[in-house]
């Protein structure tokens, strides 16, 4: 099961909750946001970040971006980068927020399909996006041989989140550690713990409520300097039912993308117990999607790199998060269209390479325009006009968007704003002669998204009928 | 009609507006929160609380929780309790909040089933839930010979509120009398009576407007110090449509619980006036749900209590006002599982007995570690894990939720958080032998929710599968 | 096709965006408002508006009512007044919020049809709606022979809109003016100009980017006195694919006012380009509803006037942007009933004549009462009940509701607060006679909405059933 060869990790869902409420979208509580509120934001610098604040666990590190900073304060994003070591495991815990995480691994490019797959236990892959609804707790282990990374990224302005608007972390075992000034980062405090939530029960009443000794409630109170991950020296023993595998097979066939929509309206009982005659259900509300593959690719332009969206339609559940992701790869000096986010902000991290990028705010200024590489993070604010360009080592990245159907206006190529506006409205516009409107039109008539280096030349000059 | 030994009142709702308006939830607004912005919220301590306000009418008290208390503030809602006299009228308001009131009479138990229902002038009952949208007039009246009361909870943060988060209450007549700080509730003043809409208007105006005598206009305009709820000395006298008993026999047997959601979205005619051949056209949603019948409780368990839920699934006008309810009875010194509300605040109103209750926050510290009792209000926030004991004399309660599917996570007993972990994750987590671990696990393994006093001892070590 | 002697203009909506995205309103992003926050909003006085700020461009005025304005900025609106001269072109941008336009000239009263429609380019004739959603770009061309006037409505708490609340305009070329303290109006600057997105592009980086050369690049990026409106001195050309004529026919025949809520589920493809093969797909969701005909009233009522609702059940697209409209004319001297709006706040616009206006809020004191004229404009809050009685001249107006599906509660009249009560809560209510109250309640029995002036007294003690 737990293959030291490859690089794996395991989560579990506790979606104990009737499968039915989190299937119902709207029932759950829809999201919604409000950012930029309370202060009002001057978003005139924004800059590539890297992480501010960090701290080692047993098996492990957690290294968290300024949610102070202005632009995830505006944006109202939290984005946290953990480091978990094989034999890792992170503890059970959840959070106030909607996630979204994508694995990967520092200089590696190659994702492996895994056989295995249980409804309570997902294998998160190298190039996966995983959803995780806010309130559900949840864990990971590194089962594979390798450390692996994870950016997570949280929308503290859901409207699921009906705390303040930070992100709060709760533990079910172990201890986080947390720091800075906002919210519960404690405000003036540089450091504090926080514990898990059986710490400050009475244990006369935990362990009356749990059905379990005193000793042992004492027990599970006890403090731990472990932090969020700890080691599993010997790796952990999983049981699974005798059908799991054949369930896994029948499942993947027959329901494969649509298991988690389909599938969970009802309910899906996969575990059954006899004990008491009553079975235990769970849900298998699909979490996770790979966006690794450029053989799946939205768009793939050869010479220039690929794009591929992964939005509530691809994977039902971020209807309910209310956020999607893009992966992005350029090649080498390759460009992007200038575009802007039309319902959502876009907040870029770069996963390898160097690019050049540019955005542009509603006076017409450029309020970001330099280099960001691997490993920094960059908020593109909505409807802000961006265009990036590969330096020669490629550009690749993960962008996290917080709209489940994040939608963006390409300005130049196929199904773009220049390629919709009459010629005669693009002369007049910017005080061209008709040939000139022209090309400005047409210029990348035959491109969709992203343009391979120095090709623009070429391209100039066809003959378009004009519409 | 009006039966002098039965403790009931009269509701009437004003649902003029077109039937579809009302059941297209999405068309009606969606409500949206966002909870603690503005400031910070720090509820590091959290309280049960007894009404601050109080002022007395003609026919009863209206008792106000403090809505500039931190609790209630950072929560977002707004709660009051009234208390109508026998014969009493509350005269015809709306509020900018949708709102869940809860009918009881200290001291009983038992609620009476009455015969009569028409489509406006609904019976509520004790025990009985009641969903008022935002903006929508009603009236209430006390047909029985017994004072009643009902605690009511407004969600200031409701996104069909575009008002400021405060509860404002818009008399149709007499007076409402508001206090504190914040608000409607006068800055700085202490004490500001509020009149009903039609004392202001120009009274030439007013008269043309109503199609009424200036004289007239004048009469309704003049001071009433009767304030919010006014003696109907000789009993108020209704005259009903010839076909109501009959009607309502066909609606309860027909339609039952589904009444409002299907026969709502066409339009259902009660009452049809001939004069000028137009008929007027009633809604008749369902607004009311009684919570109060044990023998219908979603978890009984013997020698511990029971939990009824009502969410939009039973009620479906609570999807418009997303909110919810739970009603529980704890018997003495029965316990709760450990449990977290993933998507709602939980605000508690005891309305019988004593209970110990516990609630730990995001840094695993515990905010309230307490005893609230009869009459007393505690907040609950969204995350925060919770805990119940009762005292001797039983613990009764009924919980409003911000959500209207409002999901909870409990963490002993079947289908709960450690039932979902692996014993291994748990003998990790805790650092426990794996015989622990399995105790921790299988504590509860035969309970759900409620566990009644001193049983845990003999639950202990029964064999289970590991799962 | 530019007809010289009717009056229009153009609209060009740029929706290269899949279709399908746009048809899913919840997809899109659901529009949430959060008003009143961040500030508590006194609103003792409301007062008649008049655009304060003003800047022409080459081709017309725009005038902006003041965003800092406490009406305003309590409704979370904004509102700008834009006159555009004979073949003059307000150039492609797009902007943060959702608007709703209301286009017409001063002094006339009459519509004229249009026979020409095309897919991307719609006629905006007066007397129209255009619903235009945020970010989405645009452009308008005024092909007739006299200047057009747009009032056009922004609401910058729209959920969709993820900066901060204010309006902001992202233009594609030309020069937008801004001024004002507050938001993107500049902090303490008195003007401000903002340049198109094009601008401060690295002008190599743009020309690679559009498939340009350097020299075109710079030339896109010269500044532009001209403003956001300018002068196509010999007439804007525009080229249609040959089918366009049928193929409107076609459309205005089968789908009438259905085209866009059916036809853009799938996609319609309208321009079919055989270049590479690929087909460019655009969207035809429905954009515009004309509100002028009196012959198309949803009340009617002769010597008062007309009112006609534009809610999301008529022009689909009003559910994504989560707006409404009223078109209302009162005859001289006739008069409203008392009403408020139970969903949304009303922004009044003054399209002719002159009308008293009362408003009474929760406090039942008179926030407004006076005249309201031509050219101004009117905050009337969610649930503060409201008046208008015209004055000799009549009383034209155009509102904006901030809730796609707006629920007006009337008073007075059929179907109304008073009728549904029963005379009895009337009498007890404001301590009259019985024969008083029925005077009350049934003083506008046979009247809805508007009544015609002096007509109350006749209409007195008529009999009526008691309900």
């Amino acid at each position: 099961m737990a293959s030291s060869s490859s690089l794996i990790f395991f989560l579990l869902l506790l979606l104990l909750l009737p499968c039915v409420s989190l299937a119902q979208s709207v029932g759950y509580g829809e999201q919604r946001r409000l950012r930029f509120l309370g202060k009002e934001c001057q978003l005139d610098r924004l800059s590539g970040m890297q992480p501010r604040y960090r701290f080692e666990s047993e098996a492990g590190v957690t290294e968290i971006f300024d949610e102070d900073d202005q632009q995830l304060q505006c944006a109202s994003v939290s984005v946290i980068r953990r480091t978990l070591k094989p034999l890792g495991l992170f503890l059970p815990a959840f959070s106030n927020n909607p996630s979204l995480s994508f694995g990967f691994e520092h200089g590696r490019g190659q994702s492996e399909r895994l056989g295995d797959e249980h409804q309570k236990i997902l294998h998160f892959r190298q190039g996966d996006i995983l959803a995780i609804p806010a309130g559900v707790a949840h864990w990971w282990y590194n089962s594979g041989d390798r450390p692996l990374v994870a950016i997570s990224f949280s929308d503290t302005s859901s409207s699921v989140n009906q705390l303040d608007k930070t992100h709060r972390q709760f533990m079910l075992a172990g201890t986080y550690r947390k720091e800075g000034s906002r919210g519960s980062f404690g405000g003036g405090q540089q450091y504090s713990s926080s514990y898990h939530a059986f710490r400050s029960f009475d244990t006369r009443l935990l362990g009356e409520a749990l059905g379990i000794s005193q000793e042992l409630a004492q027990e599970i109170q006890r403090e731990d300097p472990r932090g969020e991950m700890v080691m599993v020296r010997e790796g952990l023993k999983l049981v699974f039912p005798p059908s799991k595998e054949q369930l896994r097979e029948e499942e993947e066939e027959s329901y494969g993308g649509l298991r988690g929509s389909k599938r969970c309206e009802g309910e899906e009982e996969t575990i059954k117990r006899s004990s008491n005659g009553v079975r235990v259900a769970f849900c298998t509300a699909r979490l996770r999607e790979n966006i690794n593959d450029p053989r799946r690719a939205d768009i793939f332009v050869p010479h220039a790199g690929w794009l591929k969206k992964l939005t509530s339609q691809k994977l039902p559940i971020l209807g309910i998060l209310k956020l999607s992701a893009t992966r992005g790869v350029l090649h080498r000096q390759a460009i992007t269209s200038p575009l802007w986010n039309v319902n959502a902000h876009c907040i870029v991290y770069v996963t390898r390479g160097r690019g050049r990028v540019q955005v542009v705010n509603d006076e017409g200024r450029a309020v970001h325009s330099g280099e960001i590489r691997q490993g920094q993070l960059l908020v593109v604010p909505q409807n802000f006009v961006m265009l990036i360009k590969a330096e020669d080592e490629g550009f690749e990245w993960v962008s996290f968007k917080t709209n489940d159907n994040a939608i963006e206006s390409q300005i130049a190529g196929k199904a773009s704003v220049l390629r919709g506006l009459p010629v005669d409205v693009v002369a007049n516009a910017f005080r061209l002669r008709n040939e000139d409107a022209f090309k400005v039109k047409f210029g990348r008539a035959d491109g969709v998204g992203i343009f391979p280096a120095h090709s623009s030349q070429e391209e100039l000059g066809r003959p378009y009928a004009v519409v």
